[in-house]
């Protein structure tokens, strides 16, 4: 799973064969379709982990019953993710498309409850008047696609650690969902 | 180029061969190649041009001496851009890793002037404290990935009109700087 990450980070899911697979792990190709029996199954195979950890690190950031607080721990546990996680986040974002329409079922799943986690603290922040209603599902998106993205441009040699850019980006959603 | 970009959309950079585009096109392989030399000659092509219209776009939008009624203006022109332009933007993103380094160079630099309409409008508000200083660069990469995010999730048959998104989206991003 290893070799396949790298392969589909370098050259992308079409440009990666079994073949490039096996080679970089060092082993047979009939050996890697043992244990998958596909490149597609491969792939959704890393989609699918990489989405439960996630969620499961967003289950334990979402114990605050104050919306406030729950959206920046969900934020920080998002961005975390992210750094942490950063090949494997490129790549789910990336190379949806090219899992089979049944192969995506599971992960679009998953997906939606990462996003219900961001839904349900906005809506109750704007419940209790913490948040501004306006914009509700614009802000959503924004949120969940920005955090996301982290996976992106993030450099482990940059200027700012992960628990920096986690700190920020809480803030600054807190900000943009401040009522006016 | 229109044939290319479709192929790239549905099968990525490399799972798209010069003769799946000729195929599309209609046309012989050895008349793409007259015109491109290399299937990643034709991806930088779309990829300069894309850039170079955004570019010009935000160019536009950029008239205001005022940096909040200017960086409202480049969110709007950033956001309707991604909606019309989407399958473009959206290969754009996904894939540069798939040009060859010297192939990046040009389309790298015209990204930095887009981000650099950005910086220099969220700097300026800054200066006359109409904008928060508290982190600046994460701002920065926030307002830029969550307004290129939009040609990822956009629908035409969705239940906003790009204008209603570029106007919530300049809104939230106001907010998100408002000074503390």
């Amino acid at each position: 799973m290893q070799a396949a990450l790298d392969a589909f980070v370098e050259h992308g899911f079409h440009g990666t064969s079994m073949r490039d697979i096996a080679r970089r792990a060092g082993t047979a190709v009939s050996h890697s379709y043992y244990y998958f029996a596909s490149k597609g199954e491969l792939l959704r195979t890393l989609m699918v982990r990489v989405t439960e950890d996630l969620l499961r690190e967003l289950d334990h950031a979402a114990t605050s019953a104050d919306p406030v607080d729950r959206l920046a721990a969900l934020v920080r546990a998002h961005v975390l993710f992210h750094t942490e996680r950063q090949a494997e986040s490129f790549v789910g974002n990336s190379e949806l498309r090219s899992l089979a329409p049944d192969e995506r079922t599971a992960i679009v799943a998953l997906r939606d409850r990462v996003s219900d986690h961001f839904k349900t603290a906005i809506d109750d922040g704007i419940q209790q008047d913490r948040f501004t209603a306006a914009r509700r599902d614009e802000a959503v998106l924004a949120v969940a696609t920005m955090c996301t993205a982290v996976a992106g441009w993030y450099r482990a040699d940059g200027s700012r650690t992960p628990h920096e850019i986690a700190d920020a980006y809480a803030a600054l959603i807190l900000n943009m969902l401040r009522p006016e």
